[in-house]
């Protein structure tokens, strides 16, 4: 086998892995908890839907593979909970770490260009990327208001939080970030969210 | 909320539920069995990484959400495995039920574009369907590959079933057949497939 294909497929069994990331989402129907590669299709497939209603013209097929790949490091770095202070502060490390590893499976050319949208995402300046965290936002917002903010009761989640969170959706989606707003409110006179 | 978001956001909470429709395949390290949406995921991405080997050149973001969308109609039909002769017979009528339940929680422009795409899919007959195909087929056997057969070994199943399940691969993809048919042949001789 060519050394070229033999590492693509090497990478494509190693993502293999993003199936046992569990994240503090709940299905719908107040399932289990989802995985990250589960979570990254749902993404994938809500910006290709959802793309009128971004703030900027997009380019959507990048907006999804940006979508399909953006947690693939958290194979090595694990899931940080969107609301886990302690997490965060060495989320970045554990992040960049993984990424060399992980994205240097890949053949030279390729190692390069996920890498840089990767790193596009996670810098949020380019409308794909500020789409894309709409998107990644709205998909757990979705699940966790379908079971009454079950995963926010769990946590003891702040209002607070969420809003701060959610700043970013703004920035995607104005349209998204009202429909955003209307939960969380719903949310906080259910007593849901403290 | 406006009726058009209202629709999209209701079928991108019903397609949750494809993440409970279990296949036949295992997670690669002997892991659990894994679902629909799972797989999506995996075949998209694969669909850009290898999207160099396809016979004919393909517009790969079409062929990413072919890939997204392709087993959505399983949330009713459930997963047909692919040995499993009883089950064939039916599978056409149950997914067509299912694919117009289903799409047509969606705008009507999107029920369209949503609904050809998968009947693009499920006829074969283009270059993105027939390269979707190959990573239909690649990605359950990479994994299966990855954990000796076992998936075979469970089924008893025949080396002629799965030939003749992945020539569809080769109408997609002779440099990924070559692979797929030396993979096939390794278990052949470790008698994994009868």
């Amino acid at each position: 086998m060519e050394e070229r294909i033999k590492k693509q497929l090497e990478f494509s069994l190693e993502i293999d892995k993003e199936k046992n990331v569990f994240r503090q989402t709940s299905l719908s129907g107040k399932g289990r908890k989802e995985n990250d590669a589960e979570h990254a299709w749902h993404m994938a497939i809500m910006a290709y839907l959802l793309r009128e209603y971004s703030n900027d013209e997009i380019d959507v097929a990048k907006t999804m593979l940006m979508c399909l790949i953006h947690d693939i490091v958290e194979i090595d770095a694990g899931d940080t909970y969107a609301y886990d202070e302690e997490g965060l502060k060495t989320q970045k490390e554990r992040e960049n770490a993984a990424k060399e590893r992980i994205f240097s499976i890949l053949p030279d050319d390729q190692k390069q260009e996920l890498t840089a949208l990767f790193d596009e995402f996670e810098s949020g300046q380019t409308a794909e990327s500020r789409f894309a965290h709409a998107m990644d936002n709205l998909q757990p917002l979705m699940l966790n208001d379908s079971n009454d903010g079950a995963d926010w009761r769990e946590h003891n989640t702040s209002a607070k939080a969420v809003y701060g969170r959610h700043a970013m959706t703004k920035l995607g989606s104005e349209t998204i970030y009202a429909i955003t707003e209307q939960i969380i409110k719903k949310h906080i006179e259910r007593g849901n969210l403290i």
